[in-house]
């Protein structure tokens, strides 16, 4: 595991901000683009969210080409690139594709750097609100959202009941089987749900407008940047047995270790 | 019925827009403002949701005290006034207080002016994006998205088929028994269903990025505002009957006059 210092924690966020700063430029262009839709494919193939996904994606690499050359890649678009310095950027140009094709600016361009025991940096950018939410853990913790020019800092809430918790999940219709019935429990208790979020939910949850995540079927690009970025802000993200999750899976956030102990008795019940 | 001409509506239209502005200094002024939760009233039941919402209404009432004092106005939070002039603002300060407490710019001040038979100006404006979306449907008939400066036109998009329908609506537990089985037979066909957006929908649903909108349970000033707009922008907007759904109840919104058809089939068999 590499030994990074704040100076280079510093140095590495930098590199985040240029790579957040690059993709955008991509997902931009697109967003609420004519014809950008799944559906509207033409006969050659050509689809624009994959053109969107992928150039956004080569954008990022080629910063890292750049500045880290010997940092491994792990996108949602290209193959897996090991690199010799034990560091690996875990990349997601556009989390929350469906609502990028709809209109809704709650998806987000995610970007983790990882030291092969944890998550050190975890940036989620929204280009269109011009928000940027970034959390750098440990020794020089700090978490911030930058929006259009100003930055400040963020942390998650309190809570102390699930009866107090508003609760967030992509689609209600993500759950299966006995991950339904776990999911509708927590939902019956909490004092409110909301759906159609994607990453955004966990960037509202690390700057304490909400108190709990819920999800599963996640990639490690739709989580890696969560953990850290949460973490920073003082809440917690774990599978649902309460282990590590950023490698995907399931996964539930919370801003207090209290409502986050609640939640687990009932997920931790699913095989 | 006042008989409007261009002029008189856009001299309406300067007016709506500096309601809108009014308003987006008190709600912008709450968002994501500290304990800005409806759990966390004090034991003097102070609710910051409740000062915002009728801090931007109030805001909203002196601009009309001062330009269009002969107007009716129907508000959500204050008691309807009867002018003299036939004309009747009908305002939502805030649309989508669940998104406004928590976090997610998809809330919206809904502002319409109708003339006694039908709805002539509608306005969304989400000032946290800095989107405002306006139409006025008619012989001047135009709609437009500004967005933080610049303004463009914007229109419904065609779609044919349920099969290639983008659907959103608020809640999906929003239905009631057969309410909620009708609505289960359109999402069953649609091509993607999303949840969580509130008046959002249907300024996407305007600018073309969506293609229906099915809600139930609505007030005057939660659906009053989106016909026009909707309408402006090419697209239809009525109750399950396929009547006028002004003053609230059951909705539906469609770009494409044939996927309303097709999914009007469906909710005019609910009671």
């Amino acid at each position: 595991m590499p030994n990074l210092s704040g100076v280079d924690l510093a140095s590495l966020t930098d590199t985040a901000h240029r790579m957040a700063d690059a993709a955008a430029k991509v997902t931009l262009r697109h967003f609420r683009s004519a014809n950008l839709d799944l559906s509207n494919k033409d006969t050659a193939g050509f689809d624009p969210v994959t053109v969107a996904d992928r150039g956004a994606e080569d954008a990022m690499r080629e910063v890292l080409d750049a500045e880290r050359p010997a940092d491994g890649i792990f996108g949602e678009e290209r193959s897996r690139t090991f690199g010799e310095s034990g560091l690996t950027w875990i990349l997601d140009p556009i989390d929350g594709t469906r609502a990028y094709i709809s209109g809704v600016p709650v998806w987000g361009t995610l970007i983790a750097l990882d030291d092969g025991e944890q998550g050190r940096i975890g940036l989620i950018d929204q280009p269109y609100t011009g928000e940027r939410f970034l959390g750098v853990p440990g020794t020089a913790n700090h978490a911030e959202l930058r929006h259009r020019g100003s930055s400040s800092a963020i942390s998650a809430r309190r809570c102390g009941a699930l009866t107090d918790a508003t609760l967030f999940t992509t689609d209600p219709y993500m759950f299966q089987d006995a991950e339904a019935d776990a999911f509708a429990q927590i939902r019956s208790q909490a004092r409110l749900t909301r759906y159609g979020t994607d990453c955004y939910a966990y960037a509202l949850l690390a700057a304490g407008q909400i108190d709990l995540v819920v999800e599963s079927g996640l990639a490690a690009y739709d989580i890696a940047a969560h953990v850290p970025l949460i973490r920073a802000a003082g809440g917690i993200v774990t599978d649902w047995q309460g282990g590590d999750c950023r490698w995907g899976g399931r996964a539930i956030a919370a801003g207090d270790a209290r409502i986050h102990s609640a939640a687990l008795e009932i997920l931790a019940t699913v095989a």
